[in-house]
């Protein structure tokens, strides 16, 4: 796949889709590939950990629906944070539904996702016209703000993504690539489009294997050398480290260095 | 597929879950097949409807998501509604991620579904082991008080939900049939296992096509002798209707006379 030796330059270039083009302006400004997986049971957890980490990171990925103490304000207060810190906010809900029900749960309820997150995540399950609508037409302000991230294959054991699901997720993710920014993988999709940008969740240094409940674990190196990752997502083997800002910078450093090997080899 | 002829009274005999057999004798003594997809914006109208439509139906179906005031107040007022009409709440959350975040997402956040929801919704996509954490061990009361509704394929155009999809998720759905009470499908799976409830949404009389969006829809008699659908879903077939009560009635008379017609035939 010739997408994973182009220079970080040259891959923004042709992105289609202004969060894409900032995403790699970040990635080279901070020497860093690192999403971190920040899934605390409070919004308040989530601010502080933002707070110190933030230099390290170039996207921080929740999930909205596991906080108790939701409020939009404090979402502000993180959208703050990550203005300061320069990182965006990728709210990882799995979209999975009919396009009029996914438009209600990204416009409305009690999150109001399309209001604050940078990035969202869709299964490409329901088929082509969930995105589309769920984004609106051209003049739809979330085309702008907001970058899909299409889940072609889950970390899991024994999830159902195969190779063929895979592929047919790219086919068309591709046909909207001007909402699509991305995917999140273990494998470099059957696509060489340079613009898109893969996520590898399932990265841990510190454990081998996985975390007894299905989710699979692999290295930070593994994760981009072997596996096709532009951006590691790192959850448990962050969040739950002592000093998550040295841990941090070990991702930070081991990632990036991955990456760049990657690119000049 | 066996289980389409078989009575109502024999399939109770086989099911492994409480709200599985609860559901056939809610069908039986309210002779109704009917779901209502309550896809309002607030819960105040949620439960308005569920005032007036509660003797027709057996299942209520939210997405807990698109109320803009949710509150778990409010929830327990719905319950009350629920007891008086003897109806199900279902909570269409498609749960679709790794099973240390769906544990969260099932128990924690401002929800908290498994406290309230008879009926959840899972994509099978992340593996089987989602769906076993998530409900934990025998001694969780979650076991007994919520059941899971696989979904093995979608209503939608283009649907990535094929033939093998549907089989594979089946097959391992199977195997925790005391967690899962039945699937959303638009056509019997590959089990005659008679203790799963099939749930077939896309049904609307007025629409012969579709909402312009990727939903396809079919009539009740179609969905019930032709798809296998046990109980029917409706949504703005009914919600959009100006009488929703005389809606509700209609399709609780077409619904039932077609099973009826099913199992005798
Ligand atoms: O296939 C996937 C997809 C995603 C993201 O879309 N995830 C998410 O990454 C994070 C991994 O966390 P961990 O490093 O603690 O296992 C979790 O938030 C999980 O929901 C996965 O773990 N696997
Ligand atoms: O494949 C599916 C699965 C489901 C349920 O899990 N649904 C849901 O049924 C309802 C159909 O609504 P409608 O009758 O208004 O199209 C919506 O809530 C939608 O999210 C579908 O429409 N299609």
């Amino acid at each position: 796949n010739p997408r994973l030796h182009v220079s970080l330059e040259e891959r923004r270039s042709s992105c289609k889709h202004p969060i894409a083009s900032r995403l790699f302006d970040l990635m080279m400004a901070k020497k860093s590939n690192l999403c971190v997986a920040a899934d605390l049971p409070s919004l308040d957890e989530v601010i502080t950990l933002a707070e110190s980490i933030g230099p390290k990171i170039v996207v921080l990925k929740i999930h909205v629906d596991i906080l108790e103490d939701f409020s939009l304000t404090k979402i502000r207060q993180l959208k703050e944070v990550a203005r300061a810190h320069e990182f965006l906010i990728m709210e990882d809900r799995k979209f999975a539904d009919i396009a009029n029900t996914v438009q209600q749960q990204f416009h409305g309820g009690v999150y109001r996702i399309s209001e604050w997150a940078d990035l969202i995540t869709a299964h490409p399950l329901p088929g082509p016209e969930m995105i589309t609508h769920m984004f609106g037409d051209s003049s739809s302000d979330s085309r702008r703000t907001c970058g899909c991230v299409l889940i072609l294959e889950m970390s899991t054991k024994n999830a159902l993504t195969n190779e063929d699901y895979a592929k047919e997720a790219a086919k068309w993710g591709l046909i909207a690539s001007d909402i699509v920014t991305g995917f999140v993988g273990q494998s470099a999709p059957n696509s060489d489009f340079p613009g898109w940008i893969q996520f590898t969740p399932g990265v841990n240094s510190s454990s081998a294997s996985g975390d007894s409940k299905g989710q699979q674990y692999c290295s930070p190196a593994k994760a981009v050398l072997e596996r096709g990752a532009d951006i590691i997502i790192v959850g448990r083997g962050l969040i739950n480290s002592q000093d998550v800002v040295a841990t941090a910078e070990t991702y930070r450093t081991e990632g990036w260095a991955a990456l760049t090997q990657r690119i000049t080899n």
